[in-house]
C-alpha cells in the first residue's frame, strides 16, 4: 500500500527523479525491514532463552537504525552531485542486512518471528542492491 | 506486504499481543505516512512556489517524526502496565496527522504530492483512533 | 557543548525564536536521555539477570523513540499557530521519561546504568516541564 | 553534559567497552550533529533566499539521519563479530558530514546558522575518524 502512495508522490515530484519505481520499492521495503526488525527484537526479550538472542536483538535494533537512516535519505529524491552518498548508506544498509539475516536465520528453526525476520532482511539487501544497480545505470 | 510480515510476526510473539491486526495495521500506516510525508516535503522544496509550503514542509517534518516515535512503540508490543503511554503517544499522532493532512489539502489542488500526502495522513489519524479504540476493549 | 551550539543557531534563526536558552536546554536535554536510555538498554541486555530487566529494556527503548521526536520537533523551531501540537508531544514525553526514572531507579542499587539513566530521564522530565511553562508565559 | 553521563554509563556496562571515553564523545558528538543540521535545515527554510538553499537543507536532513544512525548503534556498545559493521557506518557518516559541512561553509558568511553548523558537522567527521582510528588499535 504505501509503495503505491510513496510512487505516486515520486511521480509528481517536481525534480522527477530517476527510477522512480525501484526507489518506491527501495523505501518500503527499508521501513517494512525497520517495522520487522524492532518487533522482532521485542519478540527475542520476550523468549525463555532470550540470553541465545542478545546479539540476535543487537543486530535487530542496528538494522533498523540503518534501515531507517537509507529509507528517508531516498524518500528525499534528489541527489544530484551527491550519488555516492547515497551509495555508501545503501552498501552499509546491505551489510547490515546481511549480518542480521544471517543472526535470524540461525534461531529461525526455534522462533517464527525471526525467521520472519531474516526474510524481511533479505528482502531489504535484495532491494538496496538493486537499487544501487539501477544507479549505475544510464537514466 | 509489510502489514502481513508484522502480523506474522506478532502471531509468533510469546507474549500474544492482543489485537495483533489492528496493531499490524496501525504500525505498517505510521511508517508508510513517514515515507509519504518525508518525501513531501522534498517534493515542496523543489516547487516553485516554496515559501508558500514553508509550513507544510515542516508539517510535513514533525509528522514523520511522531508517527516513527508511535510505529517503533507499537513495535515493541508488550505495554503491560503502560497502556496509558501509547495512548498519549497515539493521541498525539493522532493530533499530528490531522494538522498535517489539513495544511497538505490547502494545496492539493496545485501539488499531487501533498493530495497524496494529505490521504496517507488521514489514513494513519484514523488507523490510530481505531487503535485507542481497540485498547480500549476488553481483548 | 551541543547546548551551545544549538543556542547560537536559535540566535541566528530569522524566525527568533522565543525562549531560545529554555528550548536549546530542552532539546539537548531530550537527545542526552535518548543516548542514556540506547546504552541503558544495551547494558540491561548484557547484565546476568536480564530476565528482570526486560521492562526496563522496553521502557528504555520506547522512552528513547519518544525523546527523539520531542527533540527533532523542538529542533525546528517555529511553531506558529501549532504550539498545541508541541505541547501535546512534551506532555508525552514527559509522561515516558517519568515512567522511565521510576523502573530504572527500581534497579539502580544493582546496576550503576540504570542510576546514571533514571536521572537522565528526570533530568528530560524537568527540562520539558520547564519548556511547556515557557510556552505558557508571555514570550 | 550527556558524554559524562555515556561515559558513567560504559564505565558500568557489563560488557566493559573498550575505548569508552572515545566511544562516549563520538556518540554526543553525533547527537549534537543531529541537532544543528535539524535547526539548520528550518533555519534556512525561513531565509528570504531558500531557493538558494535547497541543497544545503536536503543534506542537512540527511546528515542528521546518518548521524542518528551512528550514534544509536555506537550506543549498543558491543560490537563483537561485527565491528566492520560499525565501521561501514561511521565511514558513510564520515562522508555526508564532510559534504554537509561544505554546502553549509558556501553560506557561511550570509548565514550565521551555517557556519555553527558546517563546524558542528567537522567536530563530527572529525570524532569518527578517531572512532575509526581507535577501533583498529589493539585496544
Amino acid at each position: 500500500m504505501s509503495a503505491i502512495a510513496v510512487r505516486a508522490m515520486f511521480r509528481s515530484h517536481p525534480d522527477h527523479p530517476n527510477h522512480a519505481d525501484t526507489i518506491s520499492r527501495c523505501i518500503d521495503t527499508c521501513f517494512a525491514c525497520v517495522e520487522t526488525c524492532t518487533a522482532c527484537a521485542d519478540a527475542c526479550l520476550a523468549e525463555k532463552d532470550v540470553e541465545r538472542l542478545i546479539a540476535c536483538i543487537r543486530l535487530n535494533n542496528d538494522c533498523a537504525a540503518v534501515c531507517t537512516a537509507a529509507g528517508s535519505i531516498m524518500s528525499r529524491a534528489n541527489k544530484v552531485g551527491h550519488r555516492q552518498l547515497l551509495e555508501a548508506q545503501l552498501t552499509t544498509c546491505v551489510a547490515f542486512c546481511r549480518a542480521c539475516a544471517a543472526e535470524c536465520q540461525r534461531h529461525a528453526g526455534l522462533h517464527r518471528h525471526c525467521d520472519v525476520c531474516a526474510r524481511a532482511c533479505m528482502n531489504c539487501a535484495i532491494a538496496c542492491t538493486e537499487m544501487l544497480s539501477s544507479m549505475r545505470m544510464p537514466a
